[in-house]
């Protein structure tokens, strides 16, 4: 991958939607607490913005109230929270306030530095009275705290000498985003977030805020340092629901003054008592430099790269989108078990901070290769709502099983619309995948006693109850799949070979434990017996997966062929994506697609079918098949490089690359789209790396796209830390660290015990 | 039928649950307005009562909000709107107010009688401090002059001589029912009438009401009278939203005091100005007396039931319940194309007033044989309607043809939950079935050429959208079928079959229409071509009916047979009906029907198939239908006594009989069940007596239940009045009036000049 570690704007424009679009893309976040990039100063009026903080898997509940009432329909959802807003800074050169709208912005520019973990913006402006500044700012959330954010506002006088005020605002009294005038945001916000406290004590303002139903709190802890100004008077304004100070200094021509404002988010979900956790985390944070903490998070982000180093050559475009796309898995992903990823990482509130199965089947494949440990907590947080799936499995009529929920921050169903939402099944066989991926890459079996395993049986069970044998075969019926344009359908293959791979591994599992005299404890737990996991084997053997003669294809589901083909061609460009201009019954009603389905179960499960017709279902989907889903192309990619279409697997994979930065999608302004994301990373390693974790090992089969001179990753495996080069010639397999390891290499077994090298296959 | 023309109950409930059952049962309708029958005095604090005034077609618009926003998601719905209160009255004997749940009822009676067109409540009553009078209030909703509400409110001093007073109430401030703790009713009701002027002139009280935001309006007038008082002391009273008159006068034992209200409703959608309107309809109404007002009434119904002229003798119980399910329909249907017939009538608030294809496949075969006017006023109200059907397909994606709403009051489209609403296109098929019967029973060519075929064009245009050719048949995926526990299917054979007729009947039409030169009009209006028709002609001739070679009966569907069977023996009692107690998805994933569905298609379309099949598939379906519809055991009842199952006709027939009478389906609070109702009458005439309206003439078929010695009934066919009478013996068919018609009597064609005997044939 390209060097670079910077990915710059070298002008900032003030047009609103790309204000807003920049708000996503320069957010900071670390897992925990994201921060839009908002102006400090804010935007006159009549600036669209989404102003917002956020705090993973912090959410209330919000009504949402169904046009007509069915049984078991869901009429609360979580939302995710904009918390206390800790960015607002104003500068007054004596009685000019800075705005970029005002004055004369004579260079501007905008960063994030991917090494250093930080995001920059740098302003050189004339007010309107004739005095110049140079204004550079930079901002952290820290990966080693996870509670500190930072902004260090650094402002040097170019052609005068005087007073400069920093008027610094902790705001407790905000409110979700909301739009009178885009249909598909929240026209009013409901006040979710009740300030109840906000105080002055030794110089560092607390806001705590209470949650209006879900009876949560946060406490926000601000406190501002001034470096380098000559004296400085402080004023200190208290209300109920915020804090304001206002530092007056002087500066003098050529000098620069800088406020480095320190913020402390804790909530009530991760501490017991959240006031006293802030004060704590804002003692230790101010106990060392902010250099050090500089230091450290370049530390933390260092060894994060090394974990996967990527690297590549040629297509220096390219390469820094992937680099900028990976940076924001480690910005989103949650760092302990209370959160997950969002659709939308911390960077916005697009799908109200939901978590789908975007985590599992499009962001564990980067993390269970290059950290466990996160990979593992992801699973953990799957574990920890289990009883919550339990309840949604009920409601949906099971009697048994666990059925995970198609959106949800804690755990329970928020999906407004069943027919696209929780009857997407397949999320219960893409947790099992994630599960038994964690345990391939990592052969944790611990963790599949203590957590796994309970997981892969219980959402087993819940295929038991939803399908059916018919004329000897396993239906699964009345089930979505991936693809949201086609919807309630019978025996979706990719559903049902989710569904196998499933009850496979709950079998397996099963009889793993029984050898370790392990089963029986959980066995007893879950009242699991021989005969139920026969009948998972039995299930399994004769899982029906649709299969069409006449085409040589897998048939996305039962009656897809007999349907209509959507014109792609003809219809207009304005009129993508589809689901924006037609009505679901018209969707329903051709055979088009929003994104991979099939295709899908082609990567995923690929041993399930040979290569003719895999080949030839790529083909006829491929036709069909709009990408109005940004799950969509890295998957196409991929199989497309599975199937030697280079030219195809490298446009697709810029697809998948450009989507938030190229903003391709015209939507990034509510968020990035975390799923594409980790797709990128495996269009390259498990699309052009070849790469498979399967029941029989470790595979590879590298190719070199003709755009690139060279690649080279790392992986994990078992312990073992493997590096992968691959250049106009050769694949070179180096051990790093760790055990030797048995894997296979473009088809051919071998064991890896230092360095292997091998004549680069072009398939 | 029972000579008995007089439903009573001996006894007045004052229990809360038969209070309000009992406001439906007692309603008082016209088919323009329905007040139900609630207590002129209303009740204690704590009790539930639904007091309520409708008329038909008299809505306001309501936001509907959607869970999640799609594509053509209704956000707005109509709902009928309970206008203003003219029904209640006090009672005082000098300081005591009169009241059922004070003092002591020493007798009560409520009562409606069919031939008078009049309900009646009796009370003979002892108030706390001793005083005795007989109370008899009789009310009429006039169906001669539908704007006219009246109240008899007699009082009879029984062991006392005193000062009575009467407070009649006209209040213009209403809302319609909602109750907090009942999950399926509004918890708070929606501000939709507002008061906008109230005010006496000549001793009326005249009230007038805006809508919210359908901007319609109502005014009503009051008049009241004094009979037979002793002097009388009038004082009224005004305020911003009503009106209260107290008229005091002298009883003396013994006698009789009476006060005679006269209420009229005027609307805007029918009168340019309404309180103009409401005054000249009040004058005419007083310049008659009140028994002139209860003759025309009478008068009125004399023929009504004369059309019908059904009689039946034997099975007292049933028989008076056919004789009330066919009142209520003289009762519910509009006698203009404003309004149609609601799913309650105007007995209630469930549906929200909305019509739906109950008129048209459960009311209409009434109507079409016995009041050709009325059939045509309601095929008029479709073809008003025609361009917000024709908006309602541009919605689903539909560049040609009309799609009619699921459920409407003006036209477009208010199922908020499209799944089992607008997905039952259906609708298109059941509205062009009773134009072609209109058609049949009348050939009334003028009317088709007016109206009639131009919904049948729309119609099945529509059809040859929704539909595509696969392998040479014609399909139509995606929709829903009448049965709601199966929904989003492909090749639902209700829908097929419904969709050929449709085809089948355009095309006629368009010939017919040709031939008579009277198609260009339309032809150009319409932008309909020869090529069309032929495209109509072909997927008639194709169009996929799916048929089980194993099982030898219609699947609902292409994939209905592969789903698990619903064990409806081992379902807890409780359970039912399922909707209220399973998830949609578990319900769709069953092979579980609400209603008939294919049993239908086999009545309506009963030669699009051999006996065989239809006997067979009855089998099939009968044990895996829960009849959770009000629009299922009708249809269960001919289908049976088409193939000789008469115990199980008669059971049918009984449960559709008693449906509301018996509250078998326990919310006839919220309003009686019309299409059952039609459908009692479908299981007599239709079912044992055989009729069938066809392309190739009239059929009939009597057959005598057991449990009766006979009926007769009589059918207008194409202006001839035709008395079919069945005994023991014999069927005998008598031309009452009109030419000699040909028709098919137990499958052998004949003449019928004056009177034909033939003996019965039990099939």
């Amino acid at each position: 991958m390209s060097r670079r570690a910077v990915y710059e704007l070298h002008d900032i424009s003030l047009e609103n939607d790309a204000l807003m679009l920049h708000e996503s893309i320069f957010h900071n976040a670390n897992g925990y607490i994201g921060v839009r990039s908002n102006f400090e100063e804010g935007y006159p009026d009549g600036y669209d913005s989404i102003r917002g903080s956020y705090l993973n898997g912090f959410y209330d509940y919000a009504e949402m109230k169904q046009a007509e009432k069915l049984y078991g329909m869901v009429e609360e959802k979580q939302t995710i929270l904009n918390v206390a807003d800790t960015q607002t800074i104003f500068l007054y050169l004596e009685d000019e306030v800075f705005s970029m709208y005002e004055g004369t912005v004579l260079s501007g520019r905008r960063w994030v530095d991917m090494e250093a973990g930080c995001t920059g913006r740098q302003v050189v402006w004339r007010s309107p009275k004739g005095k110049e500044v140079e204004i550079t700012i930079k901002r952290m959330t820290s990966f080693v705290r996870t509670s500190l954010f930072t902004i260090e506002y650094a402002v040097k006088a170019l052609n005068f000498d005087g007073e400069i005020t920093f008027v610094s605002k902790h705001e407790g009294d905000v409110s979700n985003y909301s739009n009178p005038d885009d249909p598909r945001v929240a026209a009013k916000s409901a006040r979710h977030l009740i300030p109840v406290s906000a105080k002055y004590q030794e110089d560092v303002s607390y806001v705590v805020t209470n949650t209006s139903k879900s009876n949560l709190k946060v406490c926000t802890a601000v406190k501002n340092q001034l470096q380098k100004g000559k004296g400085e008077c402080r004023e200190q304004e208290i209300c109920g629901h915020g804090a304001e100070e206002r530092i007056e200094t002087h500066i003098t021509r050529g000098a620069t003054v800088t406020l480095v404002k320190y913020s402390i988010f804790c909530d009530s979900i991760r501490h017991r008592d959240c006031k006293q956790q802030a004060e704590e985390e804002l003692k230790q944070a101010l106990g060392i430099s902010l250099e050090k903490h500089y230091e450290e998070q370049k530390a933390y982000l260092a060894n994060y790269w090394e974990q996967s180093a990527l690297e590549i050559e040629g297509d220096e475009e390219l390469s820094l989108a992937v680099r900028y796309n990976l940076y924001q898995l480690v910005q989103s992903v949650s760092k302990d078990e209370y959160g997950n990823i969002a659709a939308k990482g911390l960077s916005g509130e697009g799908y109200e901070g939901h978590y789908f199965w975007d985590t599992e089947m499009y962001i564990q494949p980067f993390f269970v290769l290059t950290n466990p440990d996160i990979s593992r907590n992801l699973i953990s947080y799957r574990y920890k709502t289990l009883d919550e799936a339990r309840e949604n499995a009920r409601i949906c009529g099971h009697k048994k099983g666990a059925l995970y929920p198609w959106r949800t921050i804690e755990g329970s169903e928020c999906s407004g619309y069943f027919v696209s939402g929780t009857a997407q099944y397949h999320i219960n066989g893409d947790i099992a995948h994630a599960v038994v991926a964690y345990y391939l890459a990592t052969k944790d079996m611990e963790f599949i006693a203590d957590q796994g395993a309970e997981i892969i049986f219980e959402t087993a069970r819940l295929w038991m109850d939803a399908g059916n044998y018919h004329r000897g075969q396993f239906h699964i019926h009345e089930v979505t799949g991936p693809d949201e344009y086609t919807c309630m359908v019978d025996n979706n293959y990719y559903t049902n070979v989710c569904a196998q791979y499933n009850l496979h591994w709950a079998v397996i599992f099963y009889r793993q434990l029984k050898d370790l005299g392990r089963i029986e404890t959980l066995a007893k737990k879950l009242s699991i017996t021989e005969q139920e996991v026969a009948d998972f084997e039995q299930a399994e053997k004769n899982m029906y997966l649709p299969y069409d003669e006449e085409l040589g294809i897998n048939p996305q589901d039962d009656t897809f062929l007999q349907k209509p083909v959507w014109d792609i061609e003809g219809t207009p460009k304005e009129n993508f994506p589809l689901l924006l201009h037609y009505h679901p019954l018209y969707l329903y009603r051709h055979q088009v697609c929003k994104q991979a389905d099939t295709v899908l179960a082609h990567f995923i499960f690929e041993d399930a079918q040979d290569m003719e017709t895999i080949q030839k279902s790529f083909a006829y989907y491929e036709k069909i098949t709009t990408h109005d889903s940004s799950l969509s192309t890295c998957i196409y990619s991929i199989v497309a490089a599975k199937l030697g279409l280079y030219d195809k697997a490298y446009e697709y994979f810029g697809d998948s690359a450009k989507l938030d930065l190229w903003n391709t999608h015209h939507n990034t302004k509510d968020g990035i789209h975390t799923a594409n994301m980790g797709g990128t990373y495996m269009t390259i390693v498990y699309g052009f790396g070849g790469l498979r974790l399967k029941e029989s090992g470790l595979y590879l089969a590298p190719l070199l796209p003709e755009q690139w001179q060279g690649y080279q990753f790392r992986i994990n495996y078992e312990g073992t830390h493997i590096q992968v080069e691959i250049d106009q010639e050769v694949c070179i397999l180096r051990l790093l660290s760790g055990e030797a390891k048995e894997l296979h290499l473009y088809g051919r077994k071998l064991l890896l015990e230092n360095t292997v090298t091998a004549k680069r296959v072009q398939a």
